[in-house]
């Protein structure tokens, strides 16, 4: 796995354990992206005007490939965020609806709900997910109880953002179209990380990141939307695509596509991404890493005395464990400290599960991170109940087994 | 004016005659594009979380400068048809309200309104403004007379995308003020090809790009706000700054600028584009450019025997002309043909005035270019009355008398 190393651009002397964040890109893969905009700079009007709609359709060909979907359901953005505003805003709630999440969902796509239900009074619930998780079975039983009459739509994520829990939802996606509920998937975490075939898996918005687990260049994301629900998105950005003069055949592509003059280039390098896994070898790569996932997180929670949120089976992570800290660690502290004496980068997170007897927790925090975004996001927070003090390791390609060694070194250290 | 030419990363080979459609980026400023999108891959956890917020507020900084407004009244958009959506999608409009525009509008913002008007039931005007224009006072009148007491919002270009013209909003705005009626701006070909100094002028909203005229990179441009109605605002793209947990004192920037992991190199580089503006003196580049403009015109109008659609004072033009075509021109065939036989990029488009006796015009489409989107824009529309044809020539730094020449010569012969 060492061998890896070499091809990423990250500082040798950081111990990087968040992947999971912002991702990583491969030097070969961000030759691509540099190649794409050099390109566009030679002729941009012929790049951006004659030849946009081939240079994407291709793009977009060879990742339907890669997610099992026809390319025509899929429009590329630049991350999940906006994937799933564009999918939250054009939907038709009001006063009466529901949307169902869960207490694991990541805070921006928390807030779209929440800015979405105040501006139009649906009500938006994060049903409790009680941890430690049991079983498959128990996770969709507790998820499926904030279900009512009213429930219009499912937003859940396949891979939780705080917790980096691996959520059944083709279960949960079943029972949905059964009880005719909308459901809006979360993949930020999953490609490149677990297998995803979209039309397996029959969500109806799914929203996924390329420049995570993919290591595509930063911004690049999709959005995929079922052939028999394209037709209940609106353009989030307005532009030429809407009422086209030159009509595709998919109003879908044409009114999400184009955002106007913008730098494509992570579109373009997505290919680029999938041929470098393909060619190291990824599959067995993800095995490696995820091997060495299940390690830290049993490190870890050997030198705490605590449990994970998660049985300890294979199929509830990937290459991304969270692990319990103590609750009384000042993580600010913690995380200073990690970085400036033993240069790992690794987020630590107070995660806030909705309160037992209110499952209704409408208007509250239910994460944040520290570190990653200090700029936006290490303040204190108003939060019913306490935190749960977690610490997040991702394990990508460029790790080591000697990676994990030094966070539970350092930690053994640092916790006492 | 030739030893610009060799800073750019243009083709060679290419008359390049549309810098107006997506701009293009000298190499120092190019090359520090690039350096930051290095510098992220080094540490994206570092740069995107915790230097992302300091980053951003330097860049700002230097935008204001150079724009003539304070940095928080500033936020950084790809481009202005985003700038725009944010605005028109945030105020709240309905049944009853008016927004008075011009029939000279970018076709994607046109689009904005057309959509918000259907969904929101206000009603969107497109008021004629009669070409050949006399004076500053007539065309003032001629859109004032679309004023009415319903008009909430005024919504027009500085300098026009299909016709190329200087509108004098500054009286516009000031009468606007005066009768409580909002203004939105579109300064999408106005930052560096005329001075603009934000505060000085007074608009409510106004957007601009910085990857044409001031040779940005793709993907850099604004939106301004005045600090009396940046409450007005809503988040277009709901992230981590809505109800932010580290508020940084302006809603306004909180809300509008993280839009979720996305490549932020474009941002970063404004102030090379200034500071390389500033080394080459570009005063003097532009005053040439104008000249050179200035004979284009007047070269084409002498091949054609036709008026140009304003006066040939220097307050009505900058850097970029239009002039008409003969109104039997079949503009693909000729756009091809320069393209194909003079290695001539230039854009022909088809401009629909409002009919005269129905200047309430909603639905109706008001340009479509050719070339510059054949993918998008192409095909012929349905349209009211006889399009003016016109061929509009952009003159940057990099071109030559020259260039102009090879026009007007291919020209010759190709409308004969």
């Amino acid at each position: 796995m060492n061998s890896l190393k070499k091809h990423f651009l990250l500082d040798p002397k950081v111990i990087f354990l968040n992947h999971g964040s912002f991702g990583a890109t491969p030097q070969p893969v961000f030759r691509e992206y540099q190649r794409w905009q050099r390109e566009l700079e030679k002729q941009p009007v012929e790049f951006l005007g004659r030849r946009f709609t081939r240079l994407m359709a291709d793009s977009r060909a060879a990742l339907g490939k890669y997610l099992g979907t026809h390319a025509d359901n899929l429009v590329y953005t630049q991350n999940v965020t906006i994937s799933l505003n564009i999918v939250a805003r054009s939907l038709e709630l009001g006063p009466g609806d529901e949307v169902l999440s869960t207490d694991h969902e990541y805070g921006a796509i928390d807030r779209t709900w929440r800015f979405l239900s105040k501006e139009r009074g649906f009500r938006y619930i994060n049903q409790r997910i009680s941890t430690p998780i049991k079983t498959e079975e128990s996770l969709v039983e507790d998820f499926w109880r904030g279900v009512t009459s009213r429930t219009r739509v499912i937003a859940i994520s396949q891979i939780t953002s705080p917790t980096a829990i691996i959520f059944p939802i083709k279960e949960i996606i079943h029972r949905a179209r059964e009880s005719g509920i909308l459901t809006i998937i979360d993949g930020a975490h999953v490609p490149g990380q677990i297998p995803l075939h979209l039309d397996s898996l029959g969500a109806d918005f799914y929203g996924g990141n390329l420049h995570k687990w993919l290591c595509a260049p930063k911004g690049a994301g999709f959005l995929h939307a079922r052939p028999e629900v394209q037709h209940l998105l609106k353009p989030l950005v307005v532009s030429w695509g809407y009422e086209s003069e030159t009509p595709s055949g998919s109003t879908f592509i044409d009114e999400q596509e184009w955002w106007g003059t913008r730098d494509i280039a992570a579109f373009l390098s997505v290919p680029a991404a999938i041929e470098f896994q393909e060619k190291h070898n990824w599959d067995k790569v993800r095995d490696e890493c995820h091997e060495l996932a299940r390690d830290a997180q049993r490190g870890l929670c050997e030198l705490t005395g605590l449990s994970p949120l998660h049985p300890q089976a294979d199929g509830w992570f990937g290459q991304m464990i969270t692990a319990p800290l103590p609750v009384e660690t000042d993580i600010v502290a913690l995380k200073t400290r990690l970085y400036d004496e033993y240069c790992i980068e690794v987020p630590l997170i107070e995660w806030f599960p909705s309160p037992i007897r209110a499952e209704r927790s409408d208007q509250r925090e239910h994460s944040r991170s520290v570190g990653e975004g200090t700029g936006r996001r290490a303040e204190p927070v108003e939060a019913v109940g306490v935190g749960n003090k977690l610490i997040r390791v991702s394990v990508q390609g460029y790790n080591t087994r000697r990676d994990i060694d030094k966070l539970c070194h350092a930690l053994s250290l640092l916790l006492n």
